[in-house]
């Protein structure tokens, strides 16, 4: 068995976290795997400032495509993130016969079939665990070991980043979601732009790459329905907290016979159910396969060391079929461009579920009997209504909780109700995961 | 790409559940797989009984042998359990060019070394991810997609049958040991002779699997530190509820630089432990990886299907490599004979950790400071004492919680402290695992 030089281009915080595991894991990684692992380059635009890692000088490049086109290199990990110049090295490293190791969910969300049929024209392969829930190893547990599964249900946390800011928002009562973003700003645990992660963004695109692997469904996140939590009020985390759920920003995949259900969106959660129980920036995935049950992931989503590990798990793969020499003959198991689609993707108005409705009205007699006849009207039966305080003339908060209803039917009850006289703008509409309230 | 047939030894509970997930989820298997996967030979002493799958008879055989000699089979799937004839068969499979597949604990547990050998030297693999866990992929994920990880610590719940009875002793309070075995043998959890289960050998088993996988330490069962269930007293259940703990039979594995602490006994967890909220027959692994942190699988660790999905996870990747032309060109990665050793297993006399300790002592003055002096004496400080009840002249039981304290150390002191007159019998000793006491 030879020797395996990689290539790294992007030296930021994950970057440098590569680096330090091959550094600092040298001894069991050679123990474990057998083949020398060697950083021949490392490409960034900025080669000056120090990563608190060591590093041979020699080592560093402004320039990405030299990288690429090193003959010496046979892996490729690309961690500059983003759409270009990303996928142009990319692709360039597959014409260049060279397998890649990438975190990039954005670009494969978006750009996947072409990325990975020009991976399987080079006949090189593309490993990308490090991009769906950081150091956990989802995505080869769901393509391999669980290969056997149906998956009926998976339900997922994936953004640290929400997940801080709903977990304190519970457990501090009353705090706005903007204070409680500010400090996870302070924390940094949310970006100064937190867009990306708190419109649900980052997680659509985490959700599509796992809808691929585990129904064979394709489609852009824009296909997807996606609500993020900037507009979690701290009344609802209380309600919720009341009926006894957390709200949790949740990727939803559910199998309906031959049709999938998938979004994400901040969904109510049974506060005994095992991922209300993950809190702060860990992530975690919950799923029911046919054969298995369910089944239980969890751990750190992202950061330096934990996305690293990802990334050196791949690249060991990479490695050894490179010293193999068998790279890219056959699709690696449970490439999206090697699986067909087992189902068709749902209009987010054909989901069936239940909800969790607030709307501001009137205290005066006879409204709730008007919102709750539009209700009926629409195949909508409640479960539990609460009204929360009388005051005699302002507009006061009351929450429903539905059995299952069909969500084009909510919309439409939900537009009459907010045009009722007695009734103070649109109603919060929150989805439920609660097989009880069915 | 050609279809790869498998021949299957072992008609029992698990094999049934194979031909059943190769039946039912035929199309997922070749949607995702892209080989067709044939079941050309079925052996079992019994070819007569219904399994409750459909099999056509002409597969059927009570000649193992046959199977490991079928030219037409590559990969040849070993269900019987047991050292003999599984041994020979396996070998004689390996012999013929065979790749297998096995959920056979005991046998690799016991027998591990000669057998990978085998492999290398016939130049094919063997897969055993039903063997630790049932259904969740545990070990593919420490051996592939944690691979850049020193395992710090690993704690895992490894027994269904175990972790049944020790739930329902928590939650029916007073009830014993006997009577939950009972009830767990009724329901079909436990076997009628339930040795192997609930004296720690199955876990131990597995134990020393993962102990490989992580650690390159091979070793047999018998040097692993061993207890199992059966002499815990609802009375220690109560008490460590009191004390805010669960008692879980734990497999625990710790590095403490180059050495390595693995043992397996009924253990005192913090009930908002990750491990102490996977109830039931659930399986649970916790473990601390230096790059990834803290990390927890769960899921079935047991039962027809889900273990049947673990078997077919590794004939699908064996059918691919087969597929590939490249089985057994380069040991798969993180099979146990290209693990060097990266530490040395501890005798159990120098582990250090927290000790529940309880005697039962005549209420006399001077009882109390007689044994906390024979504890202090052998370095054993106390973080709490508990004394039940007082009844004048009966002996009461007391209960002891320690700071980090030498198992050796504490060995002795309790020696001594049995042979005070004034306590009856020896010391009950449990570990705990708990930071929060050190």
């Amino acid at each position: 068995m030879k020797e395996v030089s990689i290539g790294l281009i992007g030296f930021g915080t994950v970057g440098a976290g590569v680096v330090q595991i091959l550094e600092e894991n040298r001894d069991v990684l050679e123990a474990r795997v057998g083949v020398p692992v060697r950083l021949k380059r490392i490409a960034d635009l900025n080669i000056e400032s120090d990563r608190g890692v060591k590093v041979d000088r020699s080592l560093l490049t402004t320039n990405a495509m030299e990288v690429v086109r090193d003959p010496e290199i046979s892996v490729v990990v690309e961690l500059i993130g983003g759409y270009e110049p990303a996928k142009s090295l990319i692709l360039e490293a597959f014409k260049n016969g060279k397998q890649v190791v990438t975190a990039n969910k954005a670009l494969l969300a978006e750009h996947g079939p072409e990325v990975f049929q020009a991976a399987h024209k080079a006949g090189v392969d593309i490993g990308f665990e490090a991009a769906v829930a950081g150091g956990i190893p989802i995505l080869r547990s769901l393509r391999e070991g669980l290969v056997a599964n149906r998956f009926d249900k998976i339900l997922a946390i994936l953004n640290g980043t929400c997940n801080f800011i709903l977990t304190a928002m519970d457990s501090t009562p009353g705090v706005s979601f903007d204070e409680v973003l500010k400090k996870a700003q302070e924390l940094g645990y949310a970006e100064a732009d937190p867009a990306l992660d708190i419109d649900g963004i980052d997680s659509a695109h985490k959700l599509v790459l796992v809808l691929s692997l585990t129904h064979g469904i394709r489609v852009p996140p824009r296909s997807i329905h996606v609500e993020g939590i900037r507009n979690i009020d701290p009344f609802d985390v209380a309600m919720a907290h009341e009926f006894s759920y957390k709200i949790k920003l949740l990727a939803i995949i559910r199998r309906d016979g031959d049709n999938v259900d998938a979004r994400l969106h901040p969904t109510l959660l049974p506060e005994d159910h095992p991922l209300a129980r993950v809190d702060g920036v860990f992530n975690g995935i919950f799923l029911h396969g046919d054969m298995v049950g369910d089944q239980l992931f969890y751990g750190r989503g992202a950061g330096r060391e934990s996305t690293a590990s990802a990334v050196i798990g791949d690249v060991i793969e990479m490695a050894r079929s490179a010293a193999r020499g068998e790279a890219g003959r056959v699709p690696p198991l449970g490439y999206p461009e090697s699986w067909k689609a087992s189902g068709k993707l749902k209009n987010i108005s054909e989901i069936v579920t239940n909800y969790y409705l607030r709307i501001k009205a009137m205290d005066r007699p006879g409204v709730l009997s008007k919102v709750a006849g539009i209700l009926g009207e629409h195949q909508i039966s409640l479960h539990s209504v609460v009204q929360k305080s009388r005051q005699s003339s302002a507009a006061v908060p009351v929450v429903f909780l539905t059995h299952l209803a069909k969500e084009a039917d909510l919309q439409i009850a939900c537009e009459k109700i907010s045009r009722l006289d007695d009734v103070e703008g649109a109603p919060v509409i929150l989805r439920i995961e609660d097989e009880t309230l069915n």
